[in-house]
Formats: C-alpha cells, sequence, structure tokens
C-alpha cells in the first residue's frame, strides 16, 4: 500500500481559492471602533499594499499566483500528502487517516505560504522594509525567510520572554538575515511606555504587535505584515487544500472528516476552504477546527464585534472572541492562544458549516507521541491539536464500524518544541482548562461593542 | 525550469548496491589485533547479527532490501533532488549545482537508512535489545526511531557534554522511546573505571562505544550498532545515489562532479557509491570526499592499519587515519570529527578514484549561510562540508566559464544545531586546522602496527 502522495512542480497551484465569492451568507465587514461604520481601504493603506487590500475585500473566486510566488513556492511545494499506515494499524481502526504535511518548508510550517506572497507583493509596490511581531517565532521565521528572497529588509518584534527563551528561532531568523530584537524595546513609543512603567515585563503578542505597527504606520518605506486572521492570509494558504485535493484523488479517496488545528485559523482555512466549497455543493464532508481548551475560542467565546489585537489599535473584526484582553495560559502552543479567530471562519462556524472540537494540551502530546511513535515525524504542539482530533475520529470510527477516511493538516514539526516534550514526558504539563465563568467575565469587557446582525 | 525532481515510491530502491563486487583491487580484511591474522566472522558474532556480517564480507553486486525495510523507507523516501537555481544565480556561475537532500528523514539526516536496517536484522535474528553510543545525537536519533518501529528496545550511550549542552537530540530519543543515559556511566565496567579515576569528565566518543560494546557483548538479548564507518553501513547508504542516478535522469542532466561530507564516510558513499560504478566503467566523473581541516583524515593521515574506536577494543582496519588517540578539537560537525575513515572509501581514494578537500569550519558556515539565504534549507555544519565543496567547483567553472554539472549530498538539516550558527554569526568560531606536525605526533603512536599492504 502507498505511504505517500507526491505531486509535480507542475501542480503546484496557479490560482489560491477564495471562499469569500461561495459563502452562503455575505460576509460582514470590520469596524471602525470609533464610528461603528465600515471601514474603507484607506484605513489599512498605512500597514498594507494595495494589492493585499484588494485581496482583502475580494469576491472574485480565484486569485492568480504571481510567478515570482510560485517559483518561491517551489522550494518545497508541492507538499506531500501521507496516509497514516503505522498509526491506522495501532489504533487498530477501520478508518483511512491521511495527512497534510507542510513541515517541509525551510521554516518547518505552513506559513511560508503567505509569508513569500505578502513580501512579493510589498516589494511590488517599492516597499523595501516589512516588520512584524512574532512569538514563539514560527511566523516571524517565515517573513524573515520570505523577505531574504524578495530582497526586503525584516524587522521582527520578538516577545521578550521568548526571545530569551527560544534562542534557535531567533538563530533562524538571523540565519536568513532578519533583524529580531525583544519586545518591548525603547524602540518604538509602544515600548518606552510599557518599559517605563513595567522595566521588567516579559512583553506580549499584543505589545510586540503595537510596535510592529507603529513603526509601519510612521515611515513609508516599511508596511506591516501579519501572519493569520485576515482574508488575504487565508486566501494565500489555500494552496495547501487545492494540492491535497490533487493528492487525494490519486489515493483515490474523499475525506468523510477534514480537521485541521486552530488558533488565528490560517492552517486550517488552507486545507478546510476548498473542502468547503465541496461541501457548499452538497458534499457529505464534516469540517473540524480543533482547539486547546486553554483557549477556547470558538468552543466557548462569543461570535460579536471585537478587536484584533490586545491594546485595541485594530478595526473591529466579526469574530468568535475571549476578549480582547484575555491572556490565555501557557500552553507550550503559542501559535494556538489567541484571543480572536478569523472572521470567514468565524461565520462558517456561526452558520454550522465548520464543527469546532477543544482538548487538553496533555490529551494532545499523549496523540503527537503516538503519532511520533508510528509515523515519524515528531508534531508541533500546535499540530498536535489536529493529531487528537484525527486519532479521536479514527477511535469513534473503530466504535462503529465505520469504514470514514479522516484528513487532516500536519502543520509543522516540533524540532524547536523539544522543550515542550521535556515537559510532557516529565509529567509537568498542566491541563489549563477555561472555566465558562472565566469566559464570561473577560468577555464582559467587550458587551459595550456593536452586535454581530443575526 | 525545474527546481525539485521527485520519485514515487515504486522508485524506492529494491536492492542496495555493493560497491565491493567492482573495486579495481581486492579489498583488504580487517585484522585481529593480537596475532595480525584476518578475522573471522566469529569475532563479530557477539557485537552483531549474523546477516550483517554477511553483508560485511559480501561479494555479490546486489543485495535485496528486505519488504520491511523498504517500507519503514516510505515513511520519507524517496529524498527529493533539488536544483539549486537561486543558489547558481547568486553565484553566477555557468555550473548546473543539484543537490540530493536526505533532511527529510523523520530525524533530519541519511543516518535511518542504515539504522532501520540494522534494526531489522537484530530483530529477524531474535534480538531484543541494541546498544549505541552518539556524540551530538544524529546516530543515536536514527537507532532511537528504526529500533521504535521494529520493536526493539533502544539503550544509547550519549556523551555527557553532549547530553547536557544538547538536550534535544536527548529529548527526540526520548520521544522515539530510547533509554538516553550519560556515558561515562556506572551501569558498564569501563564507564565505572572512567568514572572512578576522573569524576567530572565530559565523556568521549571513545568511552560511550566502550560502554555500548561491553553491554552488547555481556548480554545474549542485546546486540551493538555501528552508524559508520563498516561495509554494511555504506552498503545501506546507497540508496541516496540509487534514487539520484534516476532523478538526475528526470532532469536530463549527469554529474561532472560528485561530492559529500565526510567523517565515518557513510553519507558520502551513500551519493558516490552508484557513481563511482559508473566512473569504474569509463565515466569521466570526479568524486570528491569534503573534510573538515580540524580532522583532516583523508588529506593529512596516513593509509594504514588503526583501531577503529579510541580504546582499541576493534580488530584494526585498512584506512586512513589520524592515530585512533588523536582527539579532534571542539568544531561544530560532530559527525565529522573521526579520527579514521570507512575502508572502502580509503582504499578508492589511495588509489585515486576518490579526491579528499579539506576546509576551516568558518569557511563551510560562510557557504551554509549563503545556501540558507538562497535555497531556504538551513544545512546541518556537517553538511556544510559539501556546501562549500559545491560553491566552491561552482566558482571554478564561473573562472573557466564551463558549463559543468555539480552534484552534492545535503546530507542533513541543522535545526538542532542552531547554537552553531549563533556562534559563527557571533563571529566566535575557531578556525581549526591541524598541522602537519600534530599529525606526524599523533601517527607515531601506531607506528608499530602492520603496514597496509602496497
Amino acid at each position: 500500500m502507498q505511504t505517500k502522495y507526491v505531486l509535480d512542480e507542475a501542480d503546484v497551484p496557479r490560482q489560491w481559492y477564495n471562499i469569500a465569492a461561495d459563502l452562503p451568507s455575505p460576509p460582514l465587514p470590520p469596524l471602525h471602533p470609533g464610528t461603528g461604520e465600515p471601514i474603507g481601504p484607506e484605513m489599512l493603506a498605512p500597514l498594507f499594499p494595495m494589492e493585499l487590500i484588494k485581496q482583502e475585500v475580494s469576491q472574485e473566486r480565484w486569485v492568480d499566483i504571481p510567478d515570482p510566488v510560485r517559483d518561491a513556492y517551489m522550494l518545497w511545494r508541492p507538499s506531500p500528502l501521507y496516509r497514516a499506515l503505522r498509526l491506522e494499524k495501532a489504533l487498530d481502526t477501520p478508518a483511512k487517516i491521511f495527512y497534510k504535511y507542510e513541515g517541509v518548508s525551510p521554516t518547518g510550517s505552513h506559513k511560508p505560504n503567505t509569508a513569500v506572497a505578502q513580501a512579493y507583493y510589498n516589494k511590488a509596490e517599492g516597499i523595501t522594509r516589512l516588520t512584524t511581531e512574532t512569538g514563539a517565532g514560527q511566523w516571524g521565521s517565515a517573513l524573515s525567510f520570505a523577505c531574504n528572497l524578495f530582497g526586503l529588509e525584516c524587522k521582527v518584534y520578538m516577545v521578550r520572554i521568548s526571545f530569551e527563551q527560544k534562542p534557535y528561532r531567533r538563530s533562524m531568523m538571523t540565519t536568513w538575515g532578519a533583524n529580531v530584537i525583544p519586545s518591548p524595546s525603547d524602540q518604538t513609543e509602544a515600548g518606552r511606555t510599557v518599559l517605563a512603567s513595567t522595566p521588567e515585563t516579559p512583553g506580549s503578542l499584543g505589545i510586540a504587535i503595537s510596535e510592529a505597527v507603529e513603526e509601519a504606520a510612521s515611515r513609508d518605506d516599511t508596511k506591516y505584515s501579519l501572519g493569520s486572521v485576515l482574508n488575504h492570509v487565508l486566501l494565500h494558504q489555500t494552496v495547501i487544500g487545492l494540492e491535497t485535493e490533487k493528492q487525494m484523488a490519486l489515493a483515490d479517496a474523499e475525506p468523510d472528516v477534514v480537521i485541521g488545528c486552530f488558533g488565528g485559523g490560517s492552517n486550517f482555512a488552507g486545507l478546510a476552504f476548498p473542502y468547503l466549497r465541496q461541501k457548499f455543493d452538497g458534499k457529505d464532508i464534516r469540517v473540524v477546527a480543533v482547539e486547546p481548551l486553554a483557549c477556547p475560542t470558538l468552543t466557548k467565546g462569543k461570535y460579536a464585534y471585537d478587536f484584533g489585537d490586545t491594546i485595541g489599535m485594530t478595526p473591529l473584526l466579526p469574530m468568535h472572541t475571549l476578549g480582547h484582553q484575555f491572556v490565555p495560559a501557557a500552553i507550550h502552543s503559542g501559535g494556538l492562544r489567541y484571543h480572536g479567530a478569523a472572521p470567514l471562519a468565524s461565520q462558517l462556524v456561526n452558520d454550522g458549516w465548520i464543527e469546532a472540537e477543544a482538548y487538553t494540551q496533555v490529551d494532545c502530546f499523549d496523540a503527537a507521541t503516538l503519532f511520533a511513535r508510528e509515523e515519524g515525524i515528531i508534531p508541533a504542539p500546535e499540530s498536535s491539536h489536529a493529531v487528537k482530533s484525527a486519532v479521536a475520529h479514527a477511535l469513534a470510527a473503530k466504535e462503529e464500524g465505520a469504514e470514514k477516511t479522516i484528513l487532516f493538516n500536519l502543520s509543522g514539526h516540533g524540532h524547536f518544541d523539544m522543550s515542550a516534550y521535556d515537559a510532557y514526558f516529565a509529567g509537568s504539563l498542566t491541563d489549563y482548562q477555561l472555566s465558562r465563568a472565566d469566559v464570561d467575565g473577560n468577555l464582559s469587557s467587550i458587551a459595550a461593542f456593536p452586535d454581530v446582525p443575526a
């Protein structure tokens, strides 16, 4: 039996799939926090190049991938689709388990799919520098890699505690020529303000975003780049699902369940949106987003208007949220510690097209270790949530005696997260679970925000 | 233009190529250190299963790959062949540069190619446990992974200083279920002896080998496994070159130069031996082994009989050596810090079929950083030697205006070696070079050993 389904470079998609064209209900606009009115492109123009702003609001079903972006994709795409034959056997399940593996990119995750596109469009519009924030470093690595390919300077504000505790992601960014500085820094007004009041702060993603946005907004040669949540980011990630559709055809299989882990929503959307298109057309597919019980945005949050960042600098986005001031517990899945969710995904959850599940990190590391021992690849802590869900669905299929076909996105490897595995094996991981009362307490802070229309 | 040449699983080789069948001069036997006589299989039987001992002395050109080993290979093989289009452009060279990438294996290097074969043959002969040593952890990771696949216990003696300084390779081995202990340990006579005299010792590969061998020799259920140097190890690695031949045909290209980094010789042989077969048949190919100037075994060592290990427990092997008591400087290429060389490769160097080059580690990190910025992949420090040589040959081709085709083995990624890149960027790497006088001083210790026949 076949283990891998590989494609030729000719099969790398030539267009991204824009789900906005096929949404069963029209997408909701972001709102200006002061006026409560829908925002126009001019509010985004200081931060993003015009082509990305156009993609953000585009209703075209297919968006051409520029040749230089596609050439950059060739450095690692098409990524492989695997059949997890050994895992199936270990679980003694009648289910077939397939996974798309995005860890083959130079940075080890799906993030470069959008990073190279964003770097390209900025370069094309004469921008010479990009700023961004990074927590554990996955997104910062991807943008560093992409900026280097297109000859852009890259400045990464890295949350100070990660800067100190995860030096190897920082080394990776340095290898690709990026300028990585710990946040808060003395280089921005936002950073200086925080440092003045709390000089020993470990930093946070919210502060790092403020610093990166402030620098981009104040310099004509510089724009800002975001690694998830926004429509254009999700658009770029659809290469994952478009390739997978071809590979599943090679395997002569069609998924009954499509699974992705969910933080901001980008790797999930990358695999799921092309399959949601099939589901809109009537195909019987369950589409499952998997999040941590420590940050249960989709399963326990509110579908409401809220800020995208912690400090409140962005427009109000219509999304599932735990409240923009919510600070998730220090789980090892840094990429899933986000209070909000991509608006496009939120709407589809709200309308019943996407299901959501949540697990503790210990359950996810259990599944990830089983996976590593059967399939070889050591999953990133984020991706372990998708692994856990796939295992759960495979065991349910066994219970039912159903020959289900399960497909999930293994969004990255864990080579830079081995300290998390150490903690797991040492038995020192905490099973954080956010209670209903805690969620409601946080949500009270956005009670006065505009309602999402029914 | 195409960047990658991928094969289907059907193209994973069904046989390994045994170069012993085609050697222009007959291979020299290992000798018993006491009697000076060629050793028989009985001397190896306490340490290795009979099938591997047979492979060690086989003269058959093709050796069948057992189905379970080939199935394990499917977890990551065939590995991709890349054309380094961006690197070519950056060097402004008329040369075409191709590289085979072995970093796609679960452990991130070529080592599992032999580890899964060794685990399989041991399992087939009723062995339930394997011991081995590891320095930085590449080989220990590979054997841990392989033992887990075949249901064997794995015990890895890891050099104490690496155990403490490189915890993430250790975490990786633990993830695959291996028992990793710092060496010297109190679990063997060899370890206890060392600890009694030098309780604070950082350990060494020589001591770790002694511990692993002692444990294997003293238990019926346990054998020992070695990751390089021996004939059967090189045999298993030939899947690299056999796949590459097919991929180069897809690219409609034939190499003028074939390059691999050289420590014990296994990744080099894996790519080079199938091409040496073509060279024996009259094809005009330069075959180049690349080593560190800090450990210049092939370029400055003596072709002589010497122990394979530091302490003197092995048979005498006919090989290029710097003397078995030579301790290389602490360069970051842990896998190239070996005093000897695979006998098969040594003989071919001695007979003029293989050329050898040596570079400083700073030169190699220069090349590796250029490579990472152009091609995305961050090379392992060992593999950076092959990158450096490929760049040098590409620049020489530019000088000559020659359209050379250069092929090298990128044996692994550097995800667990980022501290080496940190040191490089901090300017704190030492350009170790071993002098002629130092080499001669070390070699005096083996002056009384038997001569290699002319």
